[in-house]
């Protein structure tokens, strides 16, 4: 578990590297707001409609889960040099996310892959799971980021 | 090409079916305020710290590009009955979306799942590329997507 705050360059990591985010509270307010601007869908924007459909009840739009993890990973997850600059992903949303939920996230680096064509940088494989006050993990990212090398 | 209003259920839709957006204008304000809720990088925020990164200038989050293509789905996109409903997915960002970008969604429907447990369910794995003024793929999406059968 790394809680330091010196950056963290592709030398510095080794696969099985664990860190943990401190947690953010969603409320149906922010939930109403993102989904108003970028997935304005009933599920995401009115109780009752939600109750009706497939999620059960209002649920936070999984892009909205997706940021809530960026935000969450560049203040307080693996302080990477050169900041977290991500090149592709695989993402699963595995539960609902629902208003009062208080997420973090835990993030294991699985893979390490210099680049041959960059030597100053190298290709991070970085799980990181969001996880709700219960224990359930809400989404599960598996993402290629881009890191500076020493 | 589809612009019908109706609601398309699983039954309605062929491998191949193509979708097309009209297109969204994103501005340095809103680049600069997803980014200081969501992804408060410098090269999302300060076009001098930009020009000094990787990307050589103001880019928008990724995550702001996603949440993009997903207004331009939900709003103009296929009119999926039950909503666009996103299981997993593989998410590419191919180019920097820059101040001024018009982004626009082009959508084609690769594969088509019966759901053997739910009946009255199936799943569409659905390309969808964001695609900025200048014809130049800025994110590359395939989605699982939870459609109901008639």
């Amino acid at each position: 578990m790394s809680s330091s705050p010196q950056p963290l360059y592709f030398n510095d990591l080794k696969v099985g590297d664990l860190f943990k985010t401190g947690s953010h509270e969603v409320r149906t307010e922010h939930i109403r707001a993102f989904a108003t601007e970028f997935d304005p869908q009933p599920f995401h924007l009115d109780e009752a409609a939600a109750a009706r459909s497939f999620f059960g009840g209002l649920a936070a739009s999984g892009w909205h889960t997706a940021a809530i993890t960026m935000r969450l990973l560049v203040t307080e997850g693996p302080p990477l040099a050169g900041g977290i600059v991500g090149m592709g992903m695989e993402l699963r949303w595995t539960a609902p996310c629902r208003p009062g939920d208080r997420l973090h996230v835990e993030s294991e680096v699985l893979e390490l892959s210099p680049s041959r064509s960059h030597p100053d940088r190298g290709v991070l494989l970085l799980s990181s799971k969001t996880v709700n006050q219960n224990g359930v993990v809400v989404q599960d990212l598996r993402a290629k980021l881009l890191v500076t090398r020493r």
